[in-house]
């Protein structure tokens, strides 16, 4: 072992500690921090962000990580050093002070966008946006770009992908997708999704998604379920401390069930990354388009699988005692798959699902592009809107600010979500080779051999590859829209009878 | 205003806004952690206190320091100048190594305690008690004292207090609670305390305690109530975020109802601070005598009283239909004063409380002059107890496992628990004499006028003056015990017909 290795390593540890503790004060915010202590927890995230970003930008980090370079290393070390190097460049170009103008910019910003979405008034968001959008153009200028800003930062998300690759891949599967919604627009078996919008009281949800957790194999001696307005799943310790939150809507059980499902995907990743490399970049996940690979692969590929139901159905019967009695197993399936343009993504369902992404994407791009100012989003998100699923969001709440991300600064990760859509349907195509008997498993509620499959080939690899090349040496070809547009259309004749 | 007094002041608010994480960290471990969370909350606790440690006593401070107190101050600064002076020459004197290791010792320890409490094993925490007392000591040996090594680590939680004071006040303390409780073993009208060992189902007393901590005007926008295995409160953001615990043992009630209002006297303190002083001593409380004083005031002198149950024990019977129908409120009363020789520390009466504070107090101080090693505290706390209350634990549990702080370094901690008692009869005695229609304003449950008493003479002072200063300037006196025994012999007068 290299001693300039080590003493790297030991100075990255700390300043990852540093930031994992940005973590635990943004969890605890949004899902139990009373509304006072806002003041307050706004300075913490401004300093931790401050100091850890100075402590990663020093001159020792740089002169240990030259050192570092310059040593013998295995493989191993390498894609260490590395990703060190990405971090350390892209970071040392971002002065400190706007590090910290974008903590206390996204802390604040959090809050007043919860507040506009409750009282449905985007105004009060607006110049919060502008702010946000502001400073993210300069984060793009400061960390540069070879074709536009935006690609500044989608690489902050899905590290090495460009904006013109992610459009091209959108385009097509836009059109794509068009076509099918065309297709099943015309079928005349539909499903009748309407037994999803009957009354589940919260209390009998909550039993019933403790024990899908368990059924996927969700770590509870390492993590914990809440519940917040945005559903999401944060690590704060490690694989040790792996925290989801869901929420609960009592005339529509999909939203915590699958939202549940969705975010375990998430917390099973981080559960299974190699503790041995906490706190350095190979204890990472790769790029966010892998991390939602995996949320949606346990969301959809298992979660809205007829194989599933059939072994866990009549947990939701038992749930809900004479809700279910009239729908059977093959109704409940087409029902969770039921193909419909709605307004709300997480809970579109898994065609549509991929529009939405595709505006947020243009709108974004716009933005920071700077041919779409703050104040005219409304406009812009229901006149696309319009187009891409051919309805008009009532208000705001059900449009525009249904999302956190604008207002945490998550500007260029949207797409990661569509990308992880397409990874997991590859993933999905090649884990049927590799276990004939995938279908099988999954109605004996096997899950453990597809977990471990994932935790081979993807977990226990951390970030020692690119996502993209971790995809082409698992599947043995580069990312594309076939499989998932082959997975989606099989469903979608089965369900419709096409 | 004086620019060397601000650059100070912006220095000692960073300082103290990344020590303040430490208590968010903290009380999410103690509360809804998940397990193997501990690796990772270890290496963060560890880092924190390590960096805000270097960052107070680095040479910039200390120029800062030195500047500021060369400059023209007004009275205010001033104090707060000296205040920060006093932290600053403590600190400065333990190295930052020391303080880590107390740190990452301490998080450990205290999941070692739980685990040894759980299971009723003395043996599994003896090493890291061992340890434990080995640290302080060491901190003592950096710090200094004139008398001896207990005199540095009191000095820590309860400013400018010398154990030979402390020494001499219990003793007599001791021997007057002794002499009270002969005279109370031989009246003749006792008390019938088992109504409190009936059946009070958890979530009603949640529900019970939630409207008492409205009555005592707890600020909910302002903090949060949870559950934890030793009840405590923290203060994670200034006055904006104030947290308390308590814990539900559903056959004896006394445990929420007083564990709530006691963690709720020092939330009100907390919610009271001065916020435009946030994060400089200013800002702080005066000493833990003081605090633990506010929350016996509104545990005892008020949550205690009969004023106060007139008013409230409907809400007590409503609660819990028909387990109290047939006690009356002064037979409520006469249980929740019952006075008798108990084992558990937090649950004790009044009057026999402060006997469990000259034990610990003794031990402690042993172990740090090196007279008692660990592993002989469950003989000397079984041998004591029964000297000063009669009694023997069944069990360590019952015994010297029951309280965390030895766990977590504190010591020297202890007495400030009976000084908080003697500090809010001295205030209450006061309060009586400002407020002549006190008993009939908490009868008819106005107690925002004593709140603001407190506020105004307290609450709003920070650490403006020592603690024994303040006692005097607001009372007219030096602390004596006078206040405390009569205000507790008066009481017991009533409910044993003396």
């Amino acid at each position: 072992m290299s001693d300039a290795y080590n003493l790297l390593i030991e100075r990255i540890k700390s300043i990852n500690t540093l930031s994992s503790i940005a973590f635990l004060l943004d969890w605890d915010q949004e899902v139990l921090m009373p509304e006072k202590g806002v003041f307050a927890r706004t300075q913490q995230m401004s300093l931790i962000a401050g100091l850890s970003h100075k402590r990663l930008i020093s001159d020792e980090t740089q002169s240990l990580l030259e050192n570092a370079e310059d040593a013998q290393l295995n493989e191993l070390q390498q894609a260490n050093v590395r990703e060190i190097r990405r971090i350390f460049d892209r970071q040392a170009r971002i002065p400190t002070k706007l590090v910290r103008e974008l903590a206390e910019t996204s802390t604040n910003a959090k809050g007043i966008w919860a507040k506009a979405r409750e009282r449905v008034n985007f105004e009060e968001f607006s110049p919060a946006l502008t702010k946000m959008i502001e400073l993210k153009r300069r984060v793009a200028d400061c960390v540069g770009y070879a074709d536009e800003p935006y690609d500044a930062l989608l690489d902050e998300y899905e590290p090495y992908a460009k904006t013109k690759d992610i459009e091209t891949l959108f385009a097509d599967l836009g059109s794509k997708t068009a076509a099918l919604l065309r297709t099943i627009e015309q079928a005349t078996d539909k499903p009748d999704a309407s037994i999803l919008n009957r009354h589940y009281p919260q209390q009998r949800q909550e039993t019933l998604c403790r024990q899908l957790l368990e059924v996927l194999n969700f770590d509870f001696s390492s993590g914990r379920v809440d519940t917040s307005v945005h559903p999401f799943c944060t690590t704060i310790g490690g694989p040790g401390d792996v925290r989801i939150t869901t929420r609960y809507l009592e005339n529509f059980i999909p939203s915590s069930l699958f939202g549940t499902m969705h975010e375990c995907g998430h917390a099973l990743y981080e559960q299974g990354l190699p503790i041995e490399h906490l706190y350095t970049p190979l204890g990472e996940f790769a790029s966010l388009g892998l991390h939602e690979s995996q949320s949606r692969f346990w969301e959809n590929c298992i979660g809205r699988s007829l194989s599933f139901w059939k072994a866990h159905y009549n947990k939701v019967k038992t749930a809900f005692p004479n809700v279910l009695s009239d729908a059977s197993v093959e109704q409940w399936y087409g029902a969770i798959n039921h193909v419909t343009p709605s307004f709300i993504r997480v809970e579109a369902d898994e065609l549509t699902y991929n529009l939405h992404i595709v505006l947020r994407f243009e709108l974004e791009r716009a933005m920071i592009r700077g041919d779409l100012d703050a104040k005219s989003v409304p406009a812009a998100w229901n006149e696309k809107f319009e187009k891409l699923l051919g309805i008009v969001p009532p208000n705001d709440r059900e449009g525009c600010l249904q999302d956190i991300h604008w207002s945490m600064g998550l500007i260029g990760y949207f797409p990661t979500y569509t990308l992880g859509n397409l990874y997991a349907a590859q993933l999905l195509e090649k884990m049927k080779v590799d276990m004939p008997d995938f279908d099988e498993l999954v109605t004996r509620s096997e899950l453990k051999p597809i977990l471990n499959w994932l935790r081979e080939n993807i977990h226990r690899q951390g970030r020692r590859y690119r996502a993209s090349t971790l995809i082409q040496n698992i599947t043995g070809k580069p990312v594309s829209i076939e499989p998932f547009m082959n997975y989606v259309t099989a469903k979608i004749s089965t369900v419709y009878g096409l």
